[in-house]
């Protein structure tokens, strides 16, 4: 009946795309705490900050030091993100960082332009750009997102052969460079996504290029997160990112006080208690939610804050 | 690939559910503003006050004055909960109630104590002198509720032959009765459940009784309740109770503080999205949700109370 997979891997960006959102000043020693913390669940990649523009992401004006401060706790990935090339010079600059090449678009070049200041074509170069400096510094380019892939506040529905069409775009430059893409990242940025139009979407990618691993970078703006990451597991979907305590949220997509990506603690119960391995540690995620809650001053989205785990009931009745 | 009902019935409990869990006192009138702006969203039933001891309850001490004071709008049920033959008594006093038995059991007899100082035996009985009451007054009697059909935090994990057992136990009785039920619903009272076990428990009692209408009532406590449904639809479930904002819990369940029951608004986007009707106006719902954090004075785990819908998004951008 379904396609469920035996292991998902997750990718924690709850560093990144919590700090960039949150009012703040937040201290550079505390987003240390929490990536530190983190580093302690299991968890096999981080993304830890981003190395883009102080005077846009103010958040990120310390990344410096959170990158210079954390421990580097073998098993772990940790990245960064940078959105140009000047933010990959910088992070070529420091020790310990995983060093993977990744490539984007959207499937709306309102939101790109707003997001970005570029348009299509002029994103297609940055990307070429990009893939010759990655070349140059020897950094294997795997990863292709696609930003708005469900739904955008600007354009309206996204009709699933943008989607494709997308892909496709990201995958012909890559190989006019002489690279195969791997990932294929679908981002519900805004939050539009249901579990049928997931199906729809994975499957629309999957049957074009059947050999590319499919990964959903999902946002939880109208409580489908968890929901729509299931509909990517019944798909074969084995990658997602999310974020501790669903921190984050996109500053430019229109929605402020949304909530923010799928929670890491949510979608591993989901995994879990399902059978699905994600060698995370829930109730040491769980703590680093709470962390995270502490360190922002508020409530996050995430249930299982409040509700969690089932470990200690479990512990209790067990006979 | 999915079974996906063309329209899905749902109960509207967040009045009842709502307003026992809150430490109040909430003021009469603003219950009955609730219930009133409910009847105005194309919600077909709400489940408007429980009539239990204001002792154990005192968050519906006021039941009286809520039924006597809503405005009965034509073509909307209204419910009220009792628990045993005083309160269905009560119940029969009110003009404008949609008066239909229904009985109920768990499959936890340690929860069951705690939350009605029953053992199984007892409660049979219990039962069965309420369907004697229900033939008395004329009242059908129609639905079975299985409670802590998915886990239960006293007892632990639940097998699926216990919910098996535990809708046999009710139909038998009914039967013995000379009454037919036509719906059984199953509650995840204490936020166990996960998609899988959604359609392995909603599959065996389908299997077992192909001619009954299944029903669930799930709880978000891990996050869990939108994927759930979506789980429940797959398996061609098309009946769900909810509250709007995700107003609830259960006192008894021994998590304070926890989700309340899955948000009807984000169990009408979630059905509406993927073209199944509701017969709700999204819009309005989400005008009740806000009206509900207003009235009980804090955040609703909603996420979709922030999120909005898309209708003003994608009036912006039709062309």
């Amino acid at each position: 009946m379904t396609d469920l997979p035996r292991r998902v891997q997750i990718n924690e960006e709850g560093p990144r795309e919590g700090f960039q959102i949150e009012p703040g000043p937040i201290a550079t020693a505390r987003k240390i705490e929490l990536i530190d913390a983190l580093s302690e669940t299991g968890v096999s990649k981080i993304q830890v900050a981003s190395l883009v523009n102080p005077k846009k992401v103010p958040g990120w004006a310390d990344a410096d030091a959170v990158i210079r401060g954390f421990a580097r706790k073998p098993g772990v990935d940790y990245h960064v993100l940078w959105l140009n090339e000047r933010g990959l010079e910088r992070a070529l600059d420091y020790e310990g960082l995983e060093m993977v090449g990744s490539i984007s678009t959207t499937c709306s070049e309102t939101f790109m332009r707003r997001n970005t200041d570029r348009g299509f074509e002029q994103n297609l170069q940055v990307q070429r750009n990009q893939i010759a400096t990655y070349k140059q510094h020897g950094i294997p380019v795997k990863r292709a997102s696609v930003m708005a892939a469900f739904g955008c506040n600007y354009e309206g529905e996204i009709a699933v052969s943008k989607v494709v069409d997308a892909c496709a775009s990201l995958i012909d430059l890559a190989r006019e460079e002489g690279l195969e893409l791997e990932v294929l990242s679908l981002a519900d940025t805004m939050g539009w996504g249901n579990p049928e139009s997931v199906k729809r979407r994975v499957g629309a990618v999957r049957e074009r290029w059947p050999e590319k691993r499919i990964g959903l970078h999902l946002h939880d703006t109208r409580g489908m997160g968890v929901a729509n990451a299931y509909a990517g597991l019944q798909m074969g979907v084995d990658m997602f990112d999310s974020t501790v305590g669903g921190l984050g949220g996109c500053p430019f997509a229109a929605h402020k006080g949304a909530a923010g990506n799928v929670a890491t603690e949510e979608l591993v119960f989901l995994c879990e208690e399902m059978g699905i391995e994600t060698g995370i540690d829930l109730d040491r995620l769980l703590d680093c939610a709470h962390l995270a809650e502490d360190i922002v001053g508020h409530i996050l989205p995430s249930e299982m804050i409040r509700g969690g785990s089932l470990k200690k009931h479990r512990a209790a009745t067990a006979h």
